[in-house]
């Protein structure tokens, strides 16, 4: 007679958190502390920048959209996110960008967290965001123009209002609806929100330009002539092979700051520039080994594409931040023998027990 | 007054084959079956290799293991495994190898299945060596060395067993402990057993050698000298840089078939041997334009690393063979608000209801 198959052990399983429970999270910590917070983390791993295992992320192109494996190791804590890309899939009903991210331990290769990313994404995307601002935007910035006013927006605005104090939102979408709900959405937030009838319109006493459109082609969203001297751009829409959003020109008059220049050089606004254009890595502005913003003038530029640093820095304080919280399930994921080299006896261990005369 | 936050509509919920549930699989379908047909998919897939796009799996290696990512696309199909390896873990009473898998559609990017990968790993390991070596073993082959009895061992025996006729196996382990659970759980499996007191002896008369040991160094498991004209040699345990298992020597008297050059080169026993030193893709015997085996007295080596379209295969016919049956569960893994563009309301509309009069 075979012993009933033994449950599953502690290291079986790996910490699991759904969207329901992000979500849940999000509310009890409050979305303003949690861009705070998660600010400080990433420009604590991007103060240690060089002790991290990097690599441009992994894409498999089609012609409708990209699925991105992003990995990053610390040495002692590996991470990676999966995420996609799909413009069109908006016209179904689906979202442009899912996502999805996991911790391992490096010492022994066993998961540590496994978790949503699609809402954990739009808010590091926009703590990235606000973080880089608070470094390039010039001093007393109060107004922001928003173009593109989809899934990320109001994630980008919020975190504008409570890491750099922007009180005032200019928005411009070419889908009006898009800006009726963004501006919705934006009601509770103590914001000024002016909609705007052209991204022209919108850029109008703007010290902060956020473009964040999702089209996978290359297109224009500023021209060279819409933008005068003195601001920061802010441009995270651009992130693949063949989609960028400003004028090549603009960068030409522009300070840029970057992530990791070999993923921007491919998929950024630096599509459009020599491989050898200056740039300064962002990392080096938070460590304070390159300057930032040096002049009233200076147009500064951050071409964000998302890196997997950033990644890693969000699924590192939702880890923290989930210890003694119930928004955590445990999943069946890891096979775990009581004898870690035979597999197949915990295999055979799980038959189904033959009824009795059989 | 909020509404109650929404359910999770269908396409937020990722199928999940848990560790419990794959096993019950294997149980429902039978492992000798499951062999058979695994192998049928690998085939399949091999034979229309062209179609898929490849690259090296992405390595992040520490002093003490590697963990890797190994996607690929039919470009209808999506596929990645995680998968890591340390050798050291089983000190701890940890596995050296843990994995789970994920597919999507790459025409929305939206995931379809997740499932262990650990069990599954060493299902389609031992496939695909019985697979090859029924295109590459001499005619009548019945007696396998088996060199390496760790966890691996037992699915590549039965594979052999099942897929290629053989009905004796000599195993042979630097650990006695682990030659005696593999003799153990071969018992009912209708195989000739012996158990040997060194690789030499394990190899007498046999016409497939199976070398699978797992430390992460340069290892002469098999020498020169120990090895005869006419037979296969199925060397699966060699299978990232620094980690090799037989003297170069034998590769230098041997035809070499390999899965995906590039990879193989870097990983496989291949990194002794010069960058140009010619191989034949499996796939192309597979398909019929490179020959296999020509000779009674040729030594055939399969230089196998495991490659990313192995586990496709696996993850394809998991989520056919999971159809229908009472083996997977749903997980809320994708955010999917009612409007895509709407994440932010979605998340809103996710908050605690406030209490009446608050």
């Amino acid at each position: 007679m075979h012993p009933a198959p033994p449950l599953p052990s502690n290291t079986a399983y790996v910490p699991f958190v759904s969207v329901a429970n992000m979500m849940r999270l999000v509310h009890d910590i409050g979305l303003d502390v949690m861009l705070h917070e998660l600010a400080h983390y990433i420009e604590e791993d991007f103060r240690r920048w060089p002790e991290f295992d990097k690599s441009a992320r992994v894409a498999s192109h089609s012609e409708v959209g990209v699925i991105e494996l992003m990995p990053t190791s610390d040495g002692d804590t590996y991470g990676f996110k999966y995420v996609n890309g799909h413009p069109k899939n908006t016209q179904d009903g689906l979202q442009t960008v899912t996502a999805f991210g996991l911790l391992a331990n490096v010492a022994t290769g066993y998961p540590e967290l496994l978790t949503e990313m699609t809402v954990l994404t739009a808010i590091r995307t926009a703590a990235t965001s606000a973080l880089v601002a608070k470094y390039l935007a010039p001093a007393g910035a109060d107004t922001m123009a928003l173009i593109g006013n989809g899934a990320q927006s109001e994630f980008q605005a919020i975190a504008m209002n409570v890491l750099c104090g922007i009180t005032n939102v200019r928005l411009y979408d070419t889908d009006p609806r898009a800006t009726t709900k963004l501006a919705r959405n934006l009601e509770d937030q103590g914001l000024t929100i002016n909609c705007c009838h052209s991204a022209h319109d919108a850029l109008e006493g703007a010290q902060i330009i956020t473009t964040c459109t999702a089209d996978k082609q290359f297109s224009t969203i500023l021209t060279d002539n819409m933008v005068g001297s003195g601001v920061h751009i802010n441009a995270i829409g651009g992130d693949c092979p063949g989609k960028t959003e400003l004028h090549r020109d603009i960068l030409l008059r522009s300070d840029v700051f970057v992530e990791y220049p070999p993923q921007t050089r491919v998929e950024g606004e630096l599509q459009q520039m020599p491989s050898d254009f200056p740039v300064t890595e962002i990392w080096q502005v938070m460590s304070g080994t390159r300057p930032g913003r040096v002049s009233d003038r200076q147009i500064t530029l951050f071409d964000g594409v998302g890196f997997a640093i950033e990644d890693f820095s969000a699924l590192r304080y939702i880890r923290d931040r989930i210890d003694g919280k119930p928004y955590v399930e445990r999943l069946d994921m890891l096979a775990d023998p009581d004898d870690p080299r035979d597999l197949y006896g915990m295999l055979q261990r799980a038959a189904p027990i033959a009824s009795c005369g059989s």
